[in-house]
């Protein structure tokens, strides 16, 4: 059961029908698990923005570096261009150039793709090495490839799965959580979609109980491990351009913030956010120098803000009440969150309602 | 009474002896308050990072822009330099130019500035013309330069008061506020210190209760005024470079974020970061091409991070709590947050400790 | 007499007919000079992208910071939401607020303007210290309001007038220049149109000339004032978003390069780019909150890359060819290019064709 | 014969005693090349700051992004943190993902580096798919680890070597480049070394004189390929911070419009900084939480910027005159510079110094 299942409600918007990111339309996600022995706990999750030939349909995009101590790989030509060609991979630290490759293959694969010699491969990823063998690199291109394959429209699979399933969240075992949001129709009635990698730090609150403060469950030196990290990803069917969609990006930081984490110094904390509107998208090559894009002008963009706030909050909870306890590398075992005992705290504050 | 004072914990670092930003050695606060007739509700502030000649013993300094919807001076010459020169003055959005020039004749006629040809002024801003006559400029050199020479160590007042005398924060009354954060010895024993001008929206929560939601005080349409703003002034006696102040400042948003600050696409969100370490000055001239100077490891900077989310969630409330009910321009009235009914959910929520 | 009446030709492209900022359509220019005594050598010089009210119909643009060692107002706002609500303003360094003050008036007053109470105005300066007396501050807001005023389409004065008139570049007198460059027609035919307040150092070069070397008339310490500075500013019809005006903005200083300028520590580079096309337009208020805009796809833009730097380097060298020997404050006095021996230079190396 | 064999200066500052990266104390170059049948024209050339342990000795260090449409890796981490942890590789675009993958097989296998599960490899790219089955992928781990191993102080190897292999400059065969700067002893007596992968386009100057003009060989469409680009290696012992590393990147960018270049927009234009500064490594761990470095103050780097612009246009006026005529995929041919028709065009310019 999700923390809505229980009574609480994050924020004062409603979540789209699944409260999950494939509630923006023609957006899919797979994920490629890896559990084996004592030490291997990773995984791939793909997201997918459309099922077309994403290089040839490219979509807007932005990619916002909340804190940069990450790997993340395809930072600058998203920057520069402001679009996304490939699906949007996320993986651990060591096996991000293996995720490259695999989108290389794949984009160079696709039919109508025999010319293309470049390809901008997005992937990000979050250090599971605490729980998961990840200097083994056990990560293939065949993996990345299944999650791919595996993308779907529906409900998404959270927790310990996929990118998600060697991850550590404010010291509980962390992964993969979703959440939407759906803008009210006088401003246009767009949903907002979020799906995280939840493997950082600080000290946890949810729905505004200062849970971690109220477990003592936080680190008292400060000196968070420099690997922790979030990664965010966010689609839209609003009709964006790309400098609205980094302004969104940076948004998702402040529900990052609700949650209690502090994007410490080692944290590797990115947004990757993408307009998933048809009437945006933007054609590899076209007849016409000329490309006429409706956008939502920069007053239309508050609602949208708003919503990739609380739906960044609540995917982070979910992840954490979804994820399981968790015994990996060198026997370390991470714990899931205490559900009981925070939903108890929660009934006190007055925070379920009934 | 401040927040504190009722019982109410923000974070789990202690607050320094005022719990203001005057808490970090040598930091000095002045307001000059303009209330005048029936529709001029304006003034400034002015925060010195020292008391010595800031044009000849410039300090590190960086400006993160969480939102850039406002008019703030002399951004570009601290991103470029990595210092600040000048007192920071804050006022309303149509009197920076006078605040620019008021700081420009201050340093100029300071002793030792006889030569100076170039001045680079930090003026920020937040708009008050819903309860002040904006249009009218009512602000003068001479009252930016009383607020300069009224400047001292020790207790800062908040609220209606100098540049917060007309601002609006969440749909209630709000204005300057402070608040600070020290760090355990372990990790340094440094103290962060926090000034705020709260004129922003968004759904209010304080110390983690939905107190816009229940008192269902936020805009349903989510069409906020495009001149709503937070300027965040930061200071600390840790000693660190202009790369790691700007990363301590991006982290002053989080704290926004915590009070229900959603950054809205008209906010003008700045923070401003300076390191008041002595050994970390930067003379105008010098006969060493180099300079030798002791700053924080990357490692060492988390626990800052804390710490500036801490006290600019304390110091964006505090400046709700000491603001009072005002009635300016057109006869517009903004009522203080209805600080008992505030208290009383606090309560019920657990968040009062007796 | 202009560089190109002697016969050099710079780059491969055709400037327009005026070979001005105002080939652009709508582009007016005006001046205001200020020459007074010994002592007052200054100015200002305003740019309007077109003669309408432009804060009601703003127009998509960028500013790309070369270096930022500059004071220039409006930044911020212009990144975050990618358009200019004002003329802009060129003028000198400590004035640069006094333009902000004229320019908050002259928008407040325009007709239609009765309910702004917020404008960012776009002010850039060079500090033309050695041969005028800044820390006078002479310039008033009726000098701006001038040079407003007196902006119109048709042939731009060029040297010692408005904002360059006191202004120093490559240690010969400084000031206005203009150039202008039109892509072919099936690159779409569109006009770039580049305007300069030059004040900056480095090694000139005149069309891949050694001069500088060749005069020996450049410092060997290298140690540059801190206070020169090129203040450029771009116009096109193209029709851009803010994106590609800031990629265009960023070229430019590449034809700042091939006059030998080398952004010292001590300079204030900034590019200001300006899309023109009226399809392009950005109303203040609409109705509708989606805009329906035509802009030039990624791939079109490279030939309007190649036309502002070409422009850019002319713009500066026509400054050199137009501007006169000053004397100023203190009795200083900067001499004009020598332009008969720099043409026998030229001639020698096969620059001018006949 | 290099340019500067044949009596042609570029600029007004002496280059080191090899002319050539490796002319700053402790760096590091090394190639391999990759040239099998048919199609197969491609490398790696490797870049190393000093020859201890990276990971452990971090240095100092910049990127700075001329034109993002490029799939450098590395990127956020050194933005963030400053510093470079891994040798510099460069090679073919499709092969990124491989040199990411051999640099962190190097770094985890370095001594000492047994615990280390996160690396942040810095791996840039131009794209030689003209001449080089860039599809295919050939390059391989342990070519990268080769080119690694072969890395010596000493003269470096410049044209069709390396990652420049199969590269192309202004439609003549580019390649590997290198030159340096001393500055004058009064100004620190440093040394800057540029190395530079060259394979972008434009109208190509040297020394000033315009050869693509002259020869007309330059697109007249301007439609350049979208896979052009240049990567530019700087390194100094001069003792620099992060931000005044990346105002020098910024300034390669200058030498290289000095040589035609335009940063078109299918361009991958990045640059490279690190300070090899004995006295400003970064110990990966360290008892001390604060580093005391001496670095330069802002007002001693001009001379460092015009250093490295004149050596970047050196280096990559070198890559042409040592890159000879390749044929390679489909039976595609580019050809060498016409260097002694370029040469009569110098010396009837008056370059050439007898």
């Amino acid at each position: 059961s999700r923390l809505r299942d229980h009574g609480v409600e994050i924020g004062v918007l409603k979540p789209g029908t699944l409260n999950a990111i494939t509630d923006v339309p023609g957006t899919q996600v797979g994920h490629f698990t890896l559990v084996k022995g004592d030490s291997i706990r990773t995984g791939v999750t793909a997201i997918l923005p459309h099922n077309g030939n994403l290089f040839q349909e490219k979509v807007p995009a932005a990619i916002y570096i909340g804190n940069g101590f990450g790997k993340l790989a395809g930072y600058t030509q998203v920057k520069e261009l402001g679009n996304i060609e490939t699906p949007i991979v996320l993986t651990n630290t060591l096996s991000v150039p293996t995720g490259v490759n695999a989108l290389i293959g794949y984009t160079l694969n696709h039919p109508k793709n025999e010319n293309v010699r470049s390809v901008n491969a997005v992937v990000g990823e979050t250090n599971d090495g605490y729980l998961n063998d990840i200097r083994g690199r056990h990560i293939k291109e065949e993996h990345v490839l299944s999650a791919i394959s595996a993308a779907s429209t529906g409900p998404v699979q959270e927790g310990n799965v996929g990118a998600g399933t060697g991850t550590v969240c404010f010291g509980f075992k962390g992964g993969i959580g979703t959440s939407s949001r759906v803008i009210p129709e006088k401003a246009g009635g767009y949903t907002v979609g979020v799906l995280v990698q939840s493997n950082f730090g600080g000290v946890l609150k949810i729905s505004g109980v200062d849970v971690g403060k109220k477990l003592g469950h936080y680190s008292d030196s400060f000196k968070y491990s420099p690997d922790g990290s979030c990664m965010i990803v966010v689609m839209t069917d609003a009709p964006l351009d790309s400098r609205n969609l980094e302004r969104l990006a940076k948004r998702a930081m402040l529900g990052l913030s609700r949650t209690g984490g502090i994007a410490s110094n080692g944290s590797g904390d990115y947004v990757i956010t993408v307009s998933t509107a048809e009437e945006c998208r933007i054609p590899y090559t076209s007849d016409n120098p000329i490309q006429t894009m409706p956008t939502l002008r920069n007053s239309a963009v508050t609602p949208l803000f708003l919503a990739v706030i609380e739906a960044t909050e609540e995917a982070i909870l979910n992840s954490l009440f979804a994820a399981k306890t968790t015994t990996g590398r060198n026997g370390h075992t991470i714990n899931a969150l205490p559900k009981e005992e925070v939903l108890q705290m929660l009934k006190e504050a007055g925070k379920i309602s009934d």
